[in-house]
């Protein structure tokens, strides 16, 4: 088989006069067969396959604070891995990660490699074949809060989400303690109150259980989860690690989607110095590790990320990719029905919605905080504003009353 | 039971004028009951015991970038957690780590909730004992390079190794393609190696194995890896997820201490305003998870650490804390024979003096490059510098022309 090579670029800051090329070499000879020049000539032989190599150093001159930086691509042979996440990111960023102001900022997987991963099982097509919605974004809302609530409250949170005509719904991603309202049992009460919704609104709507406990029972309570009549999981990924989701992902019996939480993942990608790339973490390996849809803070809520971030994250969860499928793309947090034509036009269809306080917090509760937001995501796809949309929908007028209508102000 | 709250500190950064004290109040219910005010005082009374509250607020003034910034402290009550690290990190730091400028620096966790993790099985004290290594610091090596290598290769290295007399050895945690030479295979090799140097030096030496591969098998894994003769495990914690430690070290059948490598904690530590204190990753957290040994950065080699970061993470390994076992420091990356004493001045004998290069690089092999710390810790120990100590030690005296002896020269 051809050798193939898994390229990984670090953003590296550095002393004025730093050698990158060396320190390029450095990291391709130390990260892989470890030493090289020491090697005996029969060895290298041996060891040649293993080894990576420098694609590029781009150095990009001194900055205000007067350091040195450079953009490095390294080559690391796919031999030297396992395919999987912990294998990956341990070699290229493990020990690296601590060697200075280093930031790994993109990877690139060759086909074979990445046809080893799960990749989503259903993603944008097969969740829209689930809930017979095409040609347009979806909707997603939030329980207010779930801490301490007992099955019949939380199933009275869900029904009137579900009757607000949203696609999904998710628990809250920090619903550990279920003391109050065991896994299964939400699950099948969340169910029953989907399909009582449904009588009234003609939509079905998907419930994204937060899976939780020890990693070695989480694989059996998902298949029970899905037993129990689960239409989704959410899954707290960073927090449990990338091969948790990955298994979930391959498992025949989990014939659900999954949902990749993004908790945590701010400790890793904001410094301009350290850490990660969103569009790494969010979009490129939840996709491989099989998320079907991910979270990530949108550029125009509460909690921001840089809009050109956020593209890219997207990107990395829509642009084809060998054969994966491709996964929503979810922008969240403090998101408003005036802020839906900001995210249409970044994203068209191929985006859920997602709000929390934006369904709950409308003055006539969560039933019309939802069809505020429909009437909003029906005007954007039929080209009208929503000043317009807001003329036949007292909802969606309420709501931009509220919260405000920035797009309107725009033009 | 009376309330027990879990305390955590966060560093904040904002803009002037940023008011502190709602932000922290807004931290304490956002990430906990959700809201408050909107309550209806019936529900009030269930919620009390889910809602966090405000302990410190302790504002730092205007730094010269014109950030404000604080350090905010917050009670979240235990009832809202389960007792493992993906429900408590996911809780106190997973939305709100993607919101602005936020650090998480410490965690206090009360006793009831601490006691139900499992902490270190073996810890400082049951290691010594295994290696009847007491009043001394312990000396690790690591594999030079293993990546692609056979196990006849890896035998020999180990024996080397163990010739020099040193406590443990360790696989680089790059170990994933196993082809070469698998797991038992390679365990049961080394085994025999460690006690057939055992008859020539009467020392043991344990052999920490790269746990790899899904997290679906690794406890399995782990069990057949002790049935084929490990005497340790090494796990790249941070890219598995620290519960994978937990359920290790809580699996009766893993009869051998863990060895935690911090692999990927470069991209959560280091940024001043953003991820998690070295500390607590590196030592709270894997501490209670179960790592009998942990390994970060020390101070004084080639991937440094704040002096005193390095000894309030050696310090959370360490201290008091409950019925937790104590748990190894071993600082690591670039160590030789002539930074022992800055190591010893640290931590005394509770730490493990853990070299590669200074070990391998030796120009008399590794065997020689054992003896030569060796030669060092003995001399520390005993109170005399390594310049007396390499009269009696051609190999120190070598390891010392080559490497260097600052001790000695800040004398």
């Amino acid at each position: 088989m051809a050798q193939e090579f898994v390229h990984v670029t670090y953003l590296a800051h550095g002393k004025q006069g730093t050698d990158w090329n060396k320190k390029a070499q450095g990291i391709a000879i130390g990260l892989t067969v470890g030493s090289w020049t020491d090697l005996p000539e029969a060895k290298r032989a041996a060891m040649q396959k293993h080894l990576g190599h420098v694609v590029a150093v781009e150095e990009g001159g001194t900055d205000a604070q007067g350091l040195s930086h450079a953009r490095l691509t390294i080559a690391y042979p796919t031999a030297n891995f396992t395919p999987d996440i912990p294998a990956l990111l341990t070699s290229v960023f493990g020990k690296l990660s601590m060697d200075g102001q280093i930031r790994l900022v993109d990877i690139q997987l060759p086909a074979a490699f990445q046809r080893q991963f799960p990749g989503p099982k259903y993603g944008i097509a097969g969740i829209r074949e689930q809930l017979n919605a095409h040609d347009r974004p979806l909707l997603m809302s939030i329980f207010k809060s779930v801490i301490g609530h007992d099955i019949p409250t939380l199933t009275e949170q869900f029904y009137q989400q579900a009757l607000g005509g949203v696609d999904l719904v998710k628990d809250d991603e920090i619903f550990f303690d279920e003391s109050y309202a065991p896994f299964e049992q939400r699950i099948a009460a969340c169910r029953a109150a989907a399909e009582r919704a449904q009588q009234e609104t003609g939509k079905f709507t998907l419930y994204a259980a937060n899976l939780t406990g020890p990693v070695t029972e989480i694989f059996d309570k998902a298949r029970r989860g899905v037993e129990a009549g689960a239409s989704a999981l959410l899954l707290n990924v960073l927090t449990y690690g990338y091969d948790v989701l990955h298994r979930l992902a391959a498992d025949p019996a989990i014939t659900v989607p999954i949902m990749a939480h993004p908790a945590l993942a701010g400790a890793l990608y904001p410094s301009a110095h350290y850490g990660v790339s969103a569009h790494v973490l969010l979009g490129q390996l939840m996709r491989i590790a099989g998320a079907d849809l991910s979270l990530y803070p949108s550029a125009y809520g509460s909690v921001a990320l840089e809009r050109a971030e956020t593209l890219k994250i997207a990107d990395a969860l829509l642009a084809p990719a060998g054969e994966l499928k491709r996964a929503f793309p979810v922008p969240s947090a403090g998101i408003h029905p005036g802020l839906v034509p900001y995210l249409y036009r970044d994203l068209g269809n191929d985006t859920v919605i997602n709000a929390g306080g934006g369904v709950h917090g409308h003055p006539a509760g969560a039933a019309a905080g939802g069809r505020a937001f429909n009437a909003a995501i029906d005007a954007v796809v039929a080209g009208r504003t929503l000043t317009e949309a807001a003329e036949a929908s007292p909802e969606l007028q309420t709501a931009l009353d509220l919260w405000g209508n920035p797009a309107e102000v725009q033009k």
